[in-house]
């Protein structure tokens, strides 16, 4: 008898895309909308029972994804691309499960990861844009792209970043970061930044220092005073999380 | 005594942006959300009396705009600047007045315009995204390139579109097109078109029909035989507003 005519569980992983505008965050909560909500709502609908998702990355409120990976464990006795349809049938508009997979035994979205791909977008302009509001922070002002991107070189390899994010309780604040640059097309900024982990608020932290130094507010090497320092209360407020999405995890 | 100190008005013309995915059209009405009146409160609250806008297209519920152009006449005694920022102030964060600038006599954003340039955008993927739900339509299957372009090619010059489109009232059918061409981005597809003027649904009814020229279900050369037809009754259905955009009125 297979394991799925017993109704045992199978193990699946997820690659999930969602509009974070109208969520609060990836994390349950009681009473507001998360994407963990969602989705464990559409897995209750598809599967007739509770299902308790795991995921790579606990995004903000407002945060983006276009690829956070989840994992999950399932009784289903059809094929994969009918519970990937199923499952994106019942999930609202502003979330999609892109792509579906079983998960190999002792696979978990978030301690199996080896990195995350994080993006944040500017709109360098000196007017809002109803069009690209969702997506992107703007800001007016000339932004120094070689500056930001002499301090954001100061990131990479293995630091403290206690200056820049808050640590998941009595974990350390030490990161390694592979990847941290700005490209510019046209009037709109990138930061692409990717680490083995990042504290809560660290991508949005940074950010915010780095456009500091693009503005001229701050010198470049004042990033690696800040990374130096170790201390939370010597960061800018995080920048808003609309231009923030987690574009990748690897494994 | 100057025309201002009199409180006599003056005439204006603004560029303006908006994310139409939650106003019914343009074109104002009693008890629903639209762009004129969303304008029209915002100029009522800044001048303290009633202001009408004539706008250069009536967009309809769910389109956007980058580049829509209004006209109004308001008394105002301060400086174009001061007047941008207190309606844009004013104004939701779905519209905003990108330009302003005093209008010549006799201006008329509608029948001034020389032209009006569209562009439609198609995410070419299996799946809908969150990311891009509100500015693109989202379809499956393979695109044909050339053939959607050959068949794009025959609206070119000066048509009678009655297939493809209402009048306003009591007007003809018959619209120049000076572009109309399909360009491509990795899975996304552009279709800019841009007119002296444009029927109601006109766009978006080429469009459609374009897209089942690309996806194989009707020959390139149909669209000359629709064209040909002048009956609204042989046009398939338009394709959805979301991906619709007014980009620019020439004048």
């Amino acid at each position: 008898m297979s394991s799925e005519l017993r109704g045992e569980r199978n193990r699946y992983r997820a690659t999930v895309e969602y509009d974070g505008s109208d969520y609060y965050g990836f994390q349950i909560q009681a009473d507001q909308p998360t994407i963990q909500g969602a989705l464990e709502q559409a897995l209750a609908d598809t599967a007739g029972e509770a299902v308790r998702v795991a995921g790579a990355g606990r995004t903000d409120t407002g945060v983006h994804a276009l690829g956070q990976v989840i994992g999950f464990r399932l009784a289903w006795r059809h094929s994969l691309d009918d519970l990937q349809r199923a499952l994106n049938a019942r999930l609202p508009e502003g979330i999609v499960i892109r792509e579906l997979a079983p998960a190999e035994e002792g696979f978990h979205p978030r301690f199996s990861a080896r990195s995350r791909v994080y993006r944040y977008t500017v709109l360098n302009q000196p007017l809002r844009s109803p069009l690209a509001r969702r997506f992107a922070h703007q800001l007016a002002g000339s932004l120094d792209l070689l500056a930001m991107n002499a301090a954001a070189a100061s990131l990479l390899g293995g630091h403290d970043f206690a200056t820049f994010g808050n640590p998941p309780q009595g974990e350390n604040t030490v990161r390694e970061v592979m990847r941290a640059v700005w490209t510019q097309a046209g009037n709109t900024f990138f930061f692409d930044i990717e680490a083995n982990a990042f504290l809560r608020r660290m991508v949005r932290t940074v950010v915010s220092a780095l456009l500091l130094i693009g503005q001229g507010g701050m010198e470049a090497e004042s990033m690696a005073a800040l990374l130096a320092a170790r201390d939370r209360s010597q960061a800018p407020p995080p920048a808003p999380a609309c231009g923030l999405c987690l574009m990748q995890v690897k494994y």
